[in-house]
């Protein structure tokens, strides 16, 4: 009955009760607690063979086995359960619910957003404070310094301040994401895409991640890195949506006893992209723009009612962000500027645009795509001598002092060297104008842009009046910051790419206007810099991350004015198209990197003529609905499989070994049973046994115990287990002829994990998995299939 | 074989040849070109029966029968086929295109959505353009008038002439739309709703109801109803998407011979979506709500690709419309105020709000919940009298010339009566000030709200500076024009109901905030009337379409400032939670009142007791592999059935009646497959014979012969037909003991128009359709079962 001779589901129980947990980076970076042991089977995984760039071939073999423990990819990643098992005791549960019941779950649901809005909107309120004090003390301490050395000389002194500065935040924020949870690194937007798309990263939405994370981007952040807070707020986001739906921590050990119903992966994950959304919400003050952004990226899966309490999630983030800000901004309960991000107001008598203006737009967003392939195409290469050559926690934290350090050498030295004075007016806005060698009145441009918080220097691109900086100067600053942020992005810090991107994108969409403004005769009129350095960070930001949808509508609402929804549209669909000729988004790369089992939106176009009886997975392990303890056990054991699903068949009279399917179970629910011994002679002989309830299996919900940990007896082993009351009686099954569109629609519409492949006879023939359908992507020369992590 | 003792699809073949063809009109009008014969099962159905008001109490049987013929809803309600039948033609013809065809096929779907977007921003072009001129017209020989006689009394000739150009404008609208084609009644958007839901109504997408629709809207808007222009936009989007994707018009009989490959509902249906949205982005300039709206309302059957190019096709209509209206008004190229209705720019300092005004902002959307409550509930009744005794088109059309008529006469009396005089200030913008009995340099600020087209009066009421109007003037005017628009919706001519709902609410919000300033001490600063009068049109919207995330947008980018997106949300969603405890919103109402098979979003909560065996159609017809034509034809033919879908089984050798199910053929393909005669006999002695191909099918689309016009000679009813090229090889089928909930997933995530039942051993046992599943929904006691369209 039970034939193991190729994988059919992914799962990490072996390994955690082996080797240990490891955690798959998306920013890039690796952990170093690996294991040597490989898997015999091919579990042997090369990171170059998937990627466009072969990597091997200018290797020798010595140097292969030398990265071998690097390479190797033995992630633990699972797909989620979107898929309810409809068993008996569910069944049960639902129909004893009456419709009160259910009114009061739905009320719970709404609660629980509006928890997990005003939580994430409170996260983001702390880490902008944090962020701006900090900050506010650095470049005070150090614009003290430097005032106080210009006159002098010495300032070398002051560069030295400057750099220790930040080397000394960026080590503190190294350090905590590094040696206490690397899960936490980068933006996080990479995680919170697969988590969407159906794959469970381990330790991604954890008490301890969310912790790592704030600290870490608060200290990134205040330490002067070319980041941004915003990516990281979406993770905090999903974090806090994780543990509030759960209603009790794990890792704290708390149970508060409530919102027991949605301790499963298909409640769990609903609430996790409101939590996403109201991340983004938080962030730019953009609600719509979050509900879009959890749409784009978890598109499958949608219904109305969860984008309603998405929507209110968004809501109550923002408005609890702006309302708390409001307070420490000393206006209390002037609600009208949200999000950490405020690109300022725009206001329309200025930002109006004509006709002949859209080519030149259209221009800037190929620009914009061709830019962002670059910035993508360096970071893919980083991030492969990363995984090589730095995957030790102090190499990790000595690599992001090291650029924090030259950060700061480097905008002193375009400061130092820079000539673009300009007079201080009255209405200067700046927070730490710099004299350096400006004369009395004046400040230095360029510090404008380098002396500041990266979302300060954003506003002041779009918003500072023409003349505020020179051609030389945004051209100069352009340059290094691309550099920078592209070195910054997959450091081991705790930090996003958003703000980046819009920085790099303004300083050359300004130039563009300035360049413009002075070709065209009475050019100033329409030419405003600010407009097209508006246009010019959107152009760059999707180059980069090839958002559309959801990024326009995340412009618009932080621009606060929709006069530029169809410019920046535009723009938006130009970059991405450019883009996409050359390289994939910079999220998708990493995701990419890491060979997550990533389902995209469709089957590749020409992949009509395979069937579900090529893609599947056989023969597969299945059980008897009365199936012997030693059997299940003897299978749940077996390290080299980690099967996670397996039908339940009927044995047919006139036997080969298939059976008919009339059920699938799940190792979890196996597990569980294990556990509380569901044996059928156990429940003869103890008539009055407590009857195993749902509860159990909620409680047990999501880490389940590896087999290792339950202990079996030989006795217990000739016991025998009825699994038909847990089994789920009606599983999704698809003949074995079924194209493989048709199956990979089915599978993600619902998001399934395991579709059972059936013959004409209802026997089981295959099961389709995750991996089964992630593998087959279109690549230059048609279909292809490609490895995929391997657990 | 063929057991036919229950419908188990629901059809119009056989009326279209018997009785000839109904159009349900779902704004409550009815046509009357009803048929006198009623089938003997059942057929006969009461309207009353599924409403909340059970009207049949107090009638006497005999009241019964006479109006049974206007009751009986024979209306002709199908599926979408949105599931592609993966037949052995279709499976060849993807094979046989490389990568590069299916690029040519992306690129034809942005350019068709391109064209989509142009076209339907060329419409609302003209639409504007017409409606402002012939408006323009009426509104400035009626000023002449009532100038004229005010001095030397006999202003009843004023009135006179403003009721009979009403009434003769609405009577032109009128007559179209009764007489030609009434399917283009009312706002189209519970039509366009039922599309996206996957229900085709008969001739909504056709040119002829597009022609009807634009005439109509002009007409009655210029005729001065209580209507706006948006919501005939939306279906005009919709129409237009419709016969642009399909290379051809039926009705023109002209086929361009391009598009083909989308000649089918699949591909169908994704186009009038992304029309629909470029609607609502023409109407409202608001290309982000558009998304969002046909997000909303068709939210199953979404992907990402699809989203982008309806984002595209949004945006090519915002544009095109803001282009040309840019022309149209001499300021050629300056495109930043687009969108048919412009509530105008709100200033940012003007309107911020602080926290203590949310409690106020939520009080009015309740009362917008409330007062849409009551709005639908007088027009559900008014809609019920007007199914039983306003059925002819004569007196359709005098019942639309009589509100236009009593409109003019009430908007008469009330300026007439009134007497708020406002000075004419400097900066004045009204377009039509009435000095009437007002001293010289006033104006009469009752003739404001009602001698101007709605949407003038709508940004009046925003933007006119505080104290414009009294509280008395704002409150008759409320009070004439709920009734009036509650009136007017319904009537037999094309018009939304948008802008008087925004009216309605912009008056009493005003009317709110006026009062609020008046009982604050300095309230001035903050109770701006402006802000009210915005936040009370979104709560009365709201209460009365009950659309939450798109409306917000679309209200946001109408105004064009983000400020309000808060508030906006809050507002929308308690007039939501509000509204929906009495009834439900407009649109579903006419929907539901033509019995019209909508699904919801999910299954009733409480429904998981029931299982497929219960919900599915059983015994179903089927088909063999090969079968004889004369059966084919037999069951085809059977008035009483009109089933569409049929299960093709392969007997089983143990013979009880029913076969393993091996595909599934539609009655279209059947019909195609029967035109062509592809018998086996004729195959075997004709060598020759051209292979039928896709094209002959797509050729046929979408109105495919009836069965009574193809002959089949006696000699060939004895031939033989072999279905296995032709039909679906692999049907989506559950085991009978699915739950509905899980049944009604799968059919509403793929959007199947007919799922097969099978036992363990995969036997056809029932077929579910459509109907099956829409006539569960949750009642106020429980689970109620209700009647639908019978066809």
């Amino acid at each position: 009955m039970a034939n193991i001779t190729k994988k059919v589901s992914w799962s990490s129980r072996g390994d955690e009760s082996g080797g240990g947990e490891r955690t798959p980076l998306l920013n890039g970076s690796e952990e170093v607690r690996y294991t040597r042991q490989l898997s015999g089977d091919g579990g042997m995984f090369h990171i170059g063979r998937l990627s466009t760039v072969d990597l091997e071939e200018d290797m020798t073999s010595d140097e292969v086995n030398s990265i071998d423990c690097v390479k190797v990819n033995r992630f633990v990643f699972q797909s989620l359960d979107y898929d309810n098992s409809e068993n008996q005791l569910f069944l049960e549960e639902e129909r004893r619910m009456s419709f009160l019941g259910f009114k009061c779950l739905e009320i719970s649901r709404w609660v629980i957003c509006g928890l997990i809005g005003f939580l994430t909107g409170l996260i983001a309120c702390c880490i902008d404070i944090a962020v701006e004090n900090l900050a506010g003390v650095k470049y005070f301490v150090v614009k003290q310094n430097i005032e106080k050395f210009t006159e002098v000389g010495g300032l070398s002194i002051s560069l030295i301040l400057w750099a220790v500065l930040n080397a000394a935040f960026v080590m503190v924020g190294a350090i905590i994401v590094a040696f206490f949870e690397p899960g936490a690194a980068g933006s996080g937007i990479p995680q919170i895409k697969c988590y969407l798309n159906g794959v469970k990263i381990p330790r991604v939405v954890r008490l301890k991640t969310l912790v790592v994370k704030v600290c870490g981007v608060i200290c990134s952040v205040a330490g002067g890195l070319a980041v941004g807070k915003e990516g990281p707020m979406i993770h905090s986001g999903a974090v806090v949506a994780a543990g509030v739906s759960q209603g009790r921590s794990t890792s704290l050990k708390k149970d508060f006893k409530i919102f027991e119903y949605f301790r499963r992966d298909t409640e769990k994950r609903d609430f996790v992209s409101a939590g996403a959304a109201a991340g983004v919400s938080a962030a730019f003050g953009a609600p719509v723009g979050g509900v879009l952004f959890s749409l784009e990226e978890g598109a499958s899966f949608w219904n109305q009612m969860l984008t309603w309490r998405i929507f209110f999630a968004s809501m109550i983030s923002t408005f609890t962000l702006n309302f708390f800000l409001s307070i420490y901004n000393k206006k209390p309960g002037d609600l009208s500027s949200p999000g950490l991000i405020n690109f300022g107001r725009f206001e329309s008598d200025s930002v109006a645009y004509n006709l002949y203006e859209i080519p030149l737009f259209i221009v800037m967003g190929a620009a914009g795509g061709l830019l962002g392939a670059l910035f993508n195409i360096l970071n893919y290469w980083l991030t492969i001598f990363r995984i090589r050559y730095v995957h030790r926690p102090c190499l990790q934290v000595m690599e992001a002092m090291l650029v924090g350090a030259v950060t700061a050498t480097v905008s002193f030295a375009m400061i130092y060297f820079s000539n673009d004075c300009q007079p201080l007016g009255p209405d200067q806005s700046e927070d730490y104008p710099l004299q350096l060698f400006c004369a009395d009145g004046e400040y230095n441009s360029m510090a404008t842009a380098f002396f500041n918080t990266p979302e300060r220097s954003v506003r002041s691109l779009f918003h500072n009046p023409p003349g505020s900086y020179n051609p030389l100067t945004l051209s100069l600053f352009t340059l290094t910051y691309f550099f920078l942020a592209c070195w910054t992005y997959g450091l081991t810090v705790s930090a996003g790419v958003f703000i980046p991107s819009l920085l790099i994108g303004a300083a050359w969409g300004r130039l563009f206007g300035i360049l413009l403004a002075s070709i065209t005769p009475d050019g100033s009129i329409w030419a405003d810099p600010g407009k097209y350095a508006l246009i010019g960070a959107a152009a760059q930001l999707g180059g980069i991350v090839r958002m559309t949808l959801s990024l326009t509508v995340i412009m618009v609402e932080a621009t606060g004015n929709v006069t530029y929804g169809l410019p920046i549209m535009l723009v938006l669909l130009t970059a991405k198209i450019v883009g996409d000729y050359f390289v994939e988004g910079l999220y998708d790369i990493h995701i990419k990197l890491q060979s997550v089992p990533f389902l995209h939106l469709e089957a590749p176009a020409t992949s009509h003529w395979l069937t579900a009886r090529e893609v599947m997975s056989a023969p597969v392990t299945c059980f008897n609905r009365i199936e012997k303890v030693g059997t299940i056990v003897d299978v749940l054991s077996n390290t080299s499989t980690n099967h996670n699903g397996f039908p339940v068949v009927v044995p047919v009279a006139a036997s080969d070994d298939m059976g008919k399917v009339c059920g699938l179970i799940l190792r979890s629910q196996l597990i569980v049973l294990l556990k509380h011994k569901v044996f059928v002679e156990l429940a003869r002989s103890r008539l009055t046994q407590r009857k195993l309830q749902l509860k159990d299996f909620r409680d047990a919900y999501p880490r389940f115990p590896p087999i290792q940990s339950i202990h079996v007896s030989q006795d217990e082993r000739e016991c025998m287990m009825d699994l038909t009351e847990f089994m789920n009686p009606t599983p999704y099954t698809v003949p074995q002829e079924t194209s493989l569109p048709r199956v990979f629609k089915l599978f993600r519409a619902l998001g399934l994990r395991h579709l059972v492949v059936v013959d004409s006879e209802n026997r089981v023939v295959g099961l389709v998995t995750r991996k089964d359908l992630a593998r087959y992507h279109l690549g230059k020369h048609g279909l292809e299939e490609m490895q995929l992590a391997q657990t």
